[in-house]
């Protein structure tokens, strides 16, 4: 009896110690559904990972929303470290570059800043509306805009404010209409942004043309009042690209959204 | 005797159970270790991804190597799904593009294609030369160029031979040297590249031009004599930017250098 005893607590420790307590046997089938999973997952981050460089890289064709199947992935990224980090990254070169710029004394150096997701950020709104899933909204957005609460995107507010102290000459180029002005000001300066010299707005005839050839007409403006464009900040193409380019263009990720 | 060994048994069996073969235990250290290295490796995926995309969104002044910390990440990059990828979809993008162009009918449409990571990849040079973390070196990579072995960027190829069936006359603008020409020649031909209009390489009194006003300065002839670049493919910003741009132009993905 007593070896029975004996061989049956052999037994039991043998099987708590090699059977029931082994992970490769009871948590082989979750493995393998987890391998999917991280299969699966990696294969969506490839994917939109490529989506939005080409994106950021202008090799898209103008996109009126972000895939479906990269909702997700746009929302961590822009609610996470991703966004901050290029955020700050780009803040950072440009003043590198606005650090070395040899001023000529006549007040005439410039560097010009978008405002939306280049000073402010919308993110508040677009959290309400599926990170860019949703086709855009004008009327919702209007409402927004003109609640005038759009919170400074930090990492800009410290390149502008050097920029300001190193001298330049700060001009806002912003596809905001002419009549949303007011709001505009009060959004900028409770958001710490001060001293501009000028705040381009869209009249109602410019309203409809594409936001390119609207810039690039307001530049060469400025080129044509003797101004040399040092330094240009936006999160679109369309705010750097076209004639009268700045000498060195700074261009802020925008996963959300795209303005030919 | 026999309570004595029922109850060592007892304790050996408790032990093996709990105890010895418990992985919370045993493993705790490197759980900590390896949680450790992968928020070290997060951190580091995460500046390196930052410094990726201000490389490619042309945001960073001139750089002459990758930084030290992104060697591993840049050649994982490369040598994996991730470059593969954009290639890929940057192709794909074209095609769409080209296929869309309304073509004028008197044979003056064409696409711009520069060479080096563009249709040819260089990466069994670089494999050999740290990814970009080696300072470029001339006379090693003109003997590599010399040797015509580079293989075509598959994609591009794909993209290449569609432009080519559509209509398009396609001309090739590189950095390479004039006295490199047969050598090119002969490596596009064994690549598979055939049917090309115009193949422009750098006489010797350009030699020390930046690219971007070299490349400029062949767009320019070209539309003078009365072509339409309708697109541009190249893996340098000084393949697409300046004057005479194409309507569209396309950025293949490098992080591995920078031409300015």
């Amino acid at each position: 009896m007593k070896i029975y005893l004996i061989l049956l607590l052999v037994v039991v420790s043998l099987f708590s110690s090699s059977a029931f307590s082994d992970d490769s046997i009871l948590e082989y089938p979750s493995e393998i559904e987890s391998m999917h999973k991280k299969a699966a997952e990696e294969d969506v981050d490839l994917h939109c990972t490529t989506w939005r460089f080409a994106a950021e890289m202008n090799n898209l064709a103008p996109w009126k929303s972000i895939p479906a199947e990269c909702a997700d992935y746009v929302k961590n990224y822009v609610m996470g470290k991703g966004y901050a980090t290029d955020l700050e990254r780009v803040s950072e070169e440009a003043l590198i570059f606005a650090n070395s710029v040899e001023f000529s004394g006549d007040g005439k150096d410039i560097w010009v800043f978008d405002i939306d997701e280049t000073l402010l950020s919308n993110l508040p709104y677009y959290i309400d509306h599926g990170f860019g899933l949703e086709l855009f909204d004008h009327s919702e957005f209007d409402k927004w805009v003109e609640r005038g609460v759009a919170p400074a995107i930090a990492p800009s507010l410290k390149l502008y404010q050097r920029v300001v102290d190193l001298g330049y000459k700060v001009f806002l180029l912003t596809g905001r209409k002419e009549s949303h002005r007011l709001v505009t000001v009060e959004n900028l300066i409770n958001a710490g942004f001060q001293n501009w010299d000028k705040l381009i707005l869209r009249s109602p005839e410019e309203q409809h043309k594409m936001a390119t050839l609207y810039k690039s007409e307001k530049r060469d403006e400025m080129v044509k009042e003797g101004y040399r464009i040092r330094g240009n900040s936006g999160d679109q193409w369309s705010d750097l690209l076209g004639t009268s380019m700045s000498q060195r263009s700074f261009k802020l990720a925008n996963p959300m959204y795209y303005i030919p």
